[in-house]
Order: structure tokens, then sequence, then C-alpha cells
């Protein structure tokens, strides 16, 4: 059939399983050449070619509901429900969300792009369908990484309680993004090699039922060894334990399989999880032969050899800091890396390999990440936590009551701070300033380039105290580290470009815009300082003091939100200590980013060399009127 | 023995059994009479007299580390390391803390009053011991409460995978704060009624053993039922199929049984849990036989009926929010209630009690607890989520990414907002509006009185999108809610007084202070006006232009922290805006506040009707001099 006349999934009913199976190739083939061409999550979603289309077949969207966790892994689904023609701008500005999205479609009733929250979601939507005295199907979607995390483990918890209708669809592809991590993990890895358990099902009962009643104490006996048999027969023991009843495991990639299970699912009343084994990647070698997460999500590629286009001139800012960590790691016992399952990402893998004994990848769990940091800081180790400026909003608690609170040698490595691009607006790393600085002990810092990060990674790891370095998605400069590196001050900002009518004060890489923009409004005769607030907590109050004494106009540039960002910590330190600088800010104004090119978003937003020219004439003119009016 | 001569508690390990009940004896006397005085976590403390002296006779403090989670039934281990003499300052202004704490001896190695960090904390510990090369045991106590928490869960995981060497000790007393919830609590109820298993399993293995040999297939078949006996034999299958090993159950409260399983699990190399049974309140008939866990934490009561002392004059603010919004689900089928097992802290049982079907309480699970929420929303309910403003740090990503971002109609009532006194430092509600005003989507509120909450209720019930509602700690003033109750309009702050001198602008409990303070200063010829900022956010612009263009001076008063507090928007929005008006903020300045009195607290803070008269009259020297200056 012609995939680019889908509209909505109906059709699927009618379809028998060859007609699928031609279906699934289509889709398969769109994918694989569609992906080449934009990037995005391809390797999860080969996966879970078949596994959608079943669900669509046998589910009735969106009257019942099918909940994505994550989420990355639904372009099948985007398929399905009449959005093929819009793949040609996938996860681009103004584009098809890599994600589930409300305003898309009708068949998207809840957007993720953090992991394991589709249990919890779908708790409430199951148990406002009950409420309400309905009785679609709500039908929950995740992977087996996902359910590492403990929301995930919460909602199970109450599931299984609360005996509430659904069917939840454990999608096992034996890698989450990295390798799975946990003994959840191994246990799923035992289910599936547990099926032979099935085949002497009958045996045993026969035998049991064979046994001579020899009186009530063997009977008894007989009948708890039947009541165990259950733990024979029935693989899924953890979420039996749970109260949830297991089915499988199914091969994911088999029609018929999957029909059989989903039906006894859709007849069971109360919650059942059906165990679904996926193969990522599936039908495109390079992502299938793929162990270490590379084709989780990634940019175009050539379609015959699975190259990743595009060169890479200098290291990602990940490799530099894990690689920097490294290297002080060889010489300080002390120092141990941890990551919650973003060891590719984070491009901590040279750390594991070298180092396997002081490298900890948690799985996905960021709470536990967090807390098992503190813990190893107050037994006198000094831990580094590489983590996603988005995901350590899991661990925000962590950092608070156990991190920051007892004051811990945790160095933490915000990876992905700032605008992350394709991933969008459940990625955007742009509200960790605000959360970590009203936390009394910490240090938060941002470096202009790979040289001052060095030198902020020698601080972090002779400073007592939670210390965090966010550093940006993208590569770094490729400067060349200089042999007698300086010592970085604690707390001090730098004057990069002197200016006597005002000063720009910036951070990270918008530094380059307001460096580019005051060369550009000297031109037009107004003499622009550029600071770098490399400190965004403590800020440099001798510099404030200096700029706030000689009263000049200042503008503030971050790529964060303008609530409780640098600019706003500015303007309370002005009015506490009496100073009158006219004060304007460039930021995030209370709205989210969604996905497209950095660049285009950042325009939107007015984070350019062009709006600080802009912005900073309308500040002197202002300051101008003020004192002629004065 | 003298109970007060106790310095540390290595007498312990030459006490027979017979000396250890009298010790035990001994402490709970004490404890009850000193609590009766102080209030306390009295409970949950008589519940692990035993428990903490087995642990400190069998292991070695503080080389081993016994690491408490929440850490308020850490009294008997206060008494064994030489701290009886405090207690009669337990939770009050400077004096002994209600929690382990690291500055008051070398025997708390963990600090915690939020729930489930234990088991994260310990493999950090753990961890950190390996590396080093060193032995000592590491013992986290966790409540089976506490087991329900995510964290907790992410931490079992990877300690099971990791086989990580401890000692997990299970305190099992069947009632966290409020009776427990979830699967995980029916589990652990499974294996406490399972112990007539252990029974059988000599004479089901007898019973295999005399099998005939009847060929491969039967003995294949008979070593399957055999591995199954584990199922029957270990009830803690939970844990072993997380690949920790269980031992138990055990009767807290029998020296003997306890020491036997301590020393299983010291001689164990590899993760055991020891499941001990407990009971909250034993030896004190009225702590015992309470079900609601009225008893979890309290203040002063008389020994021989429990009564507890302090007339309560007007409603508690949870009683009064959570009947307020009962009396609007009776009209709103819509409405459901949920809380993260606080139903009698947020008073929330009298709703419980009428409308079943709409009540959640999902155990101490605060991430699940706010994606659940937005789960409803997404389906069309309209949850209300009663949340400690300290405990929804925990779902800070989920309110985050899955509430506000959907921008769902959940409306949290954020209780315990600002100081909250005994509990000190862990459960200050402090930090709120720094990580809730940065959400695009969000509204936040704080009412100044019970009238006012009212119409809160009414406008959050009405509103389109994410809203919370701050209340604090204590009661409500006792007013008669008016017949033709006002509706507030949203946004809009109040001018409760007027003054052309300068504002101060606060909310909540704070603005009886502002008022009190502005009288005074009416006496000292400085006319004061005191602005309600009900509404955190959106602030109320046009009140803020009319402000800014008086330019008169601005004082803010909040009881919160000052980094991203109301004081530090308003310093942005009037630079945004150009307006010069000086600007002072009195609120926390970047520490901790520990545990007291909260009218004390809030003297060492200067949040005193004094000290905003004094800050409002050096406010006004300045802007005089300043003006004279010009």
């Amino acid at each position: 059939m012609n995939l680019y006349s889908i509209k909505e999934p109906s059709f699927l009913k009618e379809m028998d399983e060859g007609e699928l199976k031609i279906l699934a190739q289509d889709i398969r083939d769109f994918l694989i050449e569609s992906c080449s061409r934009t990037g995005g999550h391809i390797g999860a979603n080969l996966g879970v070619v078949e596994l959608t289309l079943a669900l669509h077949k046998h589910f009735n969207s969106p009257e019942d509901r099918l909940i994505f966790d994550v989420g990355h892994q639904a372009y099948i689904h985007k398929i399905l429900t009449g959005r093929i023609n819009d793949f040609d701008s996938l996860r681009q500005y103004k584009g098809l969300c890599g994600f589930p999205k409300l305003r898309e479609s009708e068949h998207d009733v809840w957007e993720a792009g953090h992991s394991s929250t589709s249990l919890s979601a779908a708790m409430g939507i199951a148990k406002a369908r009950d409420i309400k005295g309905e009785s679609n199907h709500v039908v929950p979607i995740i992977g087996d990484g996902a359910l590492t995390g403990g929301m995930a483990l919460e909602a199970l918890n109450h599931i299984g309680s609360d005996r509430t209708n659904m069917t939840i669809i454990l999608n096992d592809n034996e890698m989450s993004i990295a390798p799975n991590v946990g003994a959840v993990h191994n246990m799923l890895g035992r289910m599936r090699t547990n099926t032979q358990y099935n085949r002497v099902k009958h045996d045993i009962e026969d035998f049991l039922n064979r046994l001579p009643q020899v009186g009530v104490k063997l009977r008894d006996m007989a009948d708890r060894i039947k009541d165990s048999m259950k733990y024979l027969i029935v693989n899924g023991i953890f979420f039996e334990e749970l109260g949830i009843k297991y089915l499988g495991p199914v091969d994911g990639h088999d029609f018929e399989e999957l029909s059989n299970a989903i039906q006894i699912s859709k007849d069971y009343n109360g919650p059942a999880v059906i165990h679904v084994i996926t193969k990522k990647g599936k039908g495109y070698h390079p992502a299938e032969d793929d162990k270490m997460g590379k084709w989780h999500g990634l940019g175009p590629y050539k379609i015959d050899t699975g190259e990743v286009l595009g060169s890479k001139s200098t290291p990602s800012w990940s490799e530099f800091m894990s690689n920097t960590v490294l290297e002080h790691a060889k010489n300080d016992d002390r120092i141990v890396a941890l990551t919650p399952a973003m060891p590719v990402g984070s491009k901590l893998t040279k750390f594991q390999n070298e180092l396997p004994e002081r490298f900890f990848d948690v799985g996905i769990a960021e709470q536990h990440a967090v807390t098992m940091s503190a813990g190893l800081a107050a037994s006198g180790m000094r831990p580094y936590l590489a983590i996603y400026s988005t995901f350590l909003q899991r661990g925000f608690d962590q950092l608070l009551h156990d991190v920051d609170r007892q004051n811990l040698n945790v160095f933490i490595g915000i990876d992905r701070s700032g605008l992350v691009g394709a991933d969008g607006e459940t990625h955007q790393g742009v509200f960790d300033i605000s959360f970590i600085t009203p936390l009394p002990n910490m240090t938060l810092m941002m470096p202009k380039d790979e040289i001052e990060a060095s030198q902020m990674i020698d601080l972090a790891f002779s400073h007592d105290g939670p210390i965090a370095l966010r550093y940006p998605r993208g590569n770094v400069k490729g400067l060349k580290q200089g042999g007698n590196s300086e010592i970085l001050e604690y707390g001090k900002w730098e004057l990069m470009s002197e200016g006597d009518d005002m000063t720009i004060i910036s951070f990270g890489p918008t530094l380059d815009l307001a460096l580019e923009a005051s060369d550009t409004l000297k031109g037009a005769g107004i003499k622009a300082g550029v600071v770098n607030a490399r400190f965004l907590k403590p800020m440099d109050h001798q510099m404030l003091n200096t700029l706030g004494s000689n009263g000049k106009p200042i503008l503030t540039v971050e790529e964060s939100m303008l609530t409780g960002g640098l600019g706003s910590m500015i303007a309370s330190y002005l009015a506490d200590n009496d100073y009158n600088n006219a004060l304007h800010r460039i930021g995030i104004d209370n709205e989210y980013i969604e996905h497209g090119d950095v660049g285009k978003l950042l325009e939107d937003i007015g984070i350019t060399a062009e709006n600080i020219v802009l912005q900073s004439k309308l500040l002197m003119e202002q300051a101008n009127a003020k004192q002629i009016k004065n």
C-alpha cells in the first residue's frame, strides 16, 4: 500500500499477517531512507515496527490510549496516524517533533522526552477512565531501561496494589541507551532464557496429579509444590509479586505471538504486562550491530554503510570533560565517575575502560546517581557525576537534601547546558541555573572555552563543598591547552574587553556573541566592555561593586531562563547595594523552546550579536535620556 | 545502668540478653517521659529500641556505618552515643536535632530528613570502602514505607546487580506514616504470614529425595521443583529476584533472633536484607494502639493517657484546605485528591472517607504522585495534589516535564510552605518559589488568610493550566467566611494599606508583620503602604507599574530564599522597565535554617516587625540622601 495515503490506523484491522509483513518492510525502508537525511532515533524505531502495527491493529486509538514512554520510538505511530509527509522536517525548526506531541494529533495523548513517566501517566488516565465509568484500554509502552527509573517502580507498586486495568507493554530490547544496568535487567534476562520452563509445565502437572494420595500431609505438600509451579511456569515473578499479570516473553517481530498476548491482556481484568522482546535497529545492519548505543539518536548517515555524515573537527564538550577528569583520576585515587545511563552520551567509556573499578553507570536512575555521589563523598571520595542538565532536574531534591545540605565534595558536570536543538523542549538545559543557585553551598560555573574548563576542573577537584560545571552540547573550540595553565581564582569574573560606556555580562558560548557585538558597537561609537561571568554562584561581588560604582548601563545575555537567571541575580545585587545602573536582560522569557536548529532558536529568543547591538543601543539611549532628565 | 553515664556504645558488647532487656526498658521509660515534655517522633523510636541495641552490640560504630533512613528513629542511637543529656532540648532552638546530625557525633555518618535516601548513600559509602580496600560493614536501616520511594528501588536495583557487600535492615513496622500503600507493602505482608512455609522445608526436601529415579526426565523435573523450593523456603522472592539475600522475618523485639540474623549477614559476602518486624510505639499503649499515624511525630503529651497537650482553637491550614477542596469535590465529579503518604498530615482523611473512589494515597512516591496527577488531568479530571513544600522538591522534574510543559489542570496545595520549626533544615518549605516560578505555565499563589484561600481555591478549580497554592504550617486565623465571597481577580495584588512614602510588599503570614511595622512607622512619620503580593506568579504588572512610576522605595519581606524569591523578581521587573525605585529585601540569605521555634528562627533571619521598621527607616534615609544628591 501507499504509505503516503495513510490518514489513520483503522485500515490495519482488515490486514492479514502477510499484508502486515509487507507493510512492516515498507515502513522500515521508509524510515531508513528518511532518517538517513534528517537523522533521528532510527534504532529504537526499527525495533518496534511490528509492535506498533500490532498495537494499532488490536487497540482502537485514540479511544484506547497508547502512551509512549520517552517517546522517541513513536515514528511508526506517527506514520500510522497520518504524518508521513512531515518526516522531511523531523526534529527540525518548526517541523515534526521527534516525540509525541499533543497538538500534532489526537492520537498523541501524552508527551514525554524524559524516561519512566508512562506508567504514572497511565495510572492517572486509567483511574480517570474508571471514575467516569468508561471502558477504553490504557496501554503504556515502556522500555526495559526506563523500568529502572524510580518513578516507574513507584507506579508499578501502585498499579499492582490497586489492580488497575491496563496493558503494560514492556519493550525489552536488551539495551536502553547504553547496555542496561542493574538487577531488574538481569532479571529480565533470566526471563528471556527461561522459556524452556514453559515446556515442562504440563509434565510437572501430570506428575503431581499422579502422586499417590498418602494422607493429608503429603497432599498439602503437593499443593504447595503446585503453587510454587507458578514460579516455574510464569517467568515474571517480579511482576507477579507486585500483583501484575505477566505475559511473555513474546517475540516482538512475530505478529501472531503479539496478537495472542494482546488478546489475552485485553480480556484480563486487571493490570497485565506483556514482555515483548525486540531488536533495536531490526532490519538495518549498521543499527542492529550497534552495541554501544551510537544508533540511539544520531544525525544523517550513508544508507549503505551506516557511516554518519558530517566531519567532526574538534572533540565534543562531553569528550573533553570526561577525558580531562580521567587524567585527574589517574593521579588521584579518590576520584570516581558516575553516569545515569549515559556512558556514551557523556563520553565516559574511556574512563570506564581505564578505571573500571572507579566507574559507575547506575542506569536510568538520576536520583540514585546524585545521592550515591553524596555517599561516596561522605566517605572521602571525590565523585564526578556527569549528567545532562535536563536530567539533573530528576535529582533536584537529592542535590539539595543530600549533596548541598551536607556540603559534600560532589563535582557535577552538567552536560548539554543551554539549548540542545533537535531533542526540543523536553531536553533544553535552561532551568539549572534557576534551581541550583538558591542552594546555599553550591558553586556553579560555566567556562568560555576548554582552557577555562580545564582550570575549572582543577579548581573543582580541590574545592571543599559541592561544585558544578555547566558545559554545552557541541564541540570545544580546538584551542591548545597552555603548558603552564593559569590557576583560576575562585569566584572571580573576567573582564574580557574594556569599555567605558556600558558593560555586557554573559557566560559560556554566548560570550562570543557579546564580543562580536562589542566590536560592532565600537564602530557605532559605543564602548561596551564585556565581562565573563564564569561563576554563576558565587557572583564576583568585587567586579559588581566596580560596575555598580561607575553606574554605567549593564546588559546581561544568557542562554537560560530569565527567571532565576544571572540577570535576575545581578538586578537583586544592584538593588541590595543601592546601585542605580540601568540593567536590561536578554534570555528566555517564560516560554518553552521547541526543537530545531540552535542558531534559529537563538535568533527567535534574541540571543544574537545583532540583537545585543540593538539592545545595547537602546539601553544607552535610555541612559542618556535619563541623565539629561536628572 | 545509669543511662546518663553512657558515652559510647561499646559497653553493649559485654551485655547478656537479660541485661539488654533491662536496658531496653530503661530507654523506653526515658523516651516516653522525655518526649512527653518535648514532643518528637516517639512512636517510631519505641519500635526500634531492641533493634538499635542489637545493631550497636553487633556492629562497631562508627567504623561500621549505621545509616538511618529518614532519621527520626535515631533517638536510641543518640542515647547510646552519649547525647542523653541533650534530650531536654530535642528539636528546639539550638538544641538536639531530631535527625542524625554530622556535627553532633562521629557516629552520625549521614543526615536525612527525607525518606528513601539510605540505600543510595549506603551504596556510595560501600563502594568507597571497597575502592579503599577497607572491610567495615555498611548498614542502612530503612522502613517499609520508605521502600516505596523510587530512589530506594533504584538503589536496590543497583545494589543487587553489583552484589555490593552490605546489610540492609528493613524495619517493617506495618505502618510508615499512614497505613502503608502499595504492592511492595502487600508483598511484605505475605512474607510475614508465610513463616509456616519454613516448617515444611525439610519435609519437602525429604519427599523429593525419596522420589524414585525413574529416568532423566523426572529427575530434571525434580531438580526444577527443588529449585523452586527456594520460592517456598525463602520468602523474600522480591529481594532474591533483585540479587539480594533475604533473611527473615525476624522479631525485632527479640534479641536472640536479631543476633542470629545479624551474624549471618555479617558472614555473608554480598548484599543481604534482614526483614525485621517491629511494632511502632512498642511498650507504650497510646502509641501502640495508634492506627493512623497520629503518634508519628507530635508535641508534648500526658504520659498516663497519651492526650496531646495544647488546645487547638482554630483548624489547621491543612484541615481548612482539604475540607474546602472536599466541598468543591462534592459539586464537581472531576475533582480528585492525591497525597504521597500524608493523608493524616495533610488532613485528607475526611475526603478519603466521603469520596473514597476519588482519593488516592500513593505512598511515599512523590514523583509518581505528580505525574499521576498529570495523567488524571490529561483525561479531563481536576486533580488536587496536597504535598509538603519540602517533598515537592522530589517531584520537581515531574512538575516541569509532565505538568507544566503539557500545561495541564493540576492544582497543587503546597503544605508547610515557609518555616516548619521542629523538623528543621531538611523540612523547611523555603525553596518552592525559586524552583516553581521559572516554569512558564505555572500560577503560584499564597493567601493572607483563609478567606483569601477560599477565593483562591475557587479560582484554582476554574483555572486553565497548572496552579499552586502555598499555605503555611499552623492554624488558620479563625475568620468567618463571608456569605457572598468576593471573586479574586487572577494575578491581582491587593493594596492593604496606603502610604505615600514607601511600600512594603509581602505575602502570606508575614503580611501581619508588615502591617504592624506600617503602624509603627506611621508613629515615626513614615507613611508605608502595604501590598499583598498574593500572586507570586504572575506578578501584578499593573501594580508594579504604579509603584515603579511613583518611584518610592520598596521593601520586600518573604519567609523564603532570597535567591529566586519575590524580591528578586521585583528587582528584575523594575530593571526591565527602567524604574529606579530603591529596593531592599528581607528573607533567607543563602543559608539553611535549622530546627527550633519558628518565632526565634524568624528573629534570627530578621523577619520581624521590628526589623521591617528598622529596614524601612534605613531605606527611607538612603532614598532621601540620594534625592538630595541628585
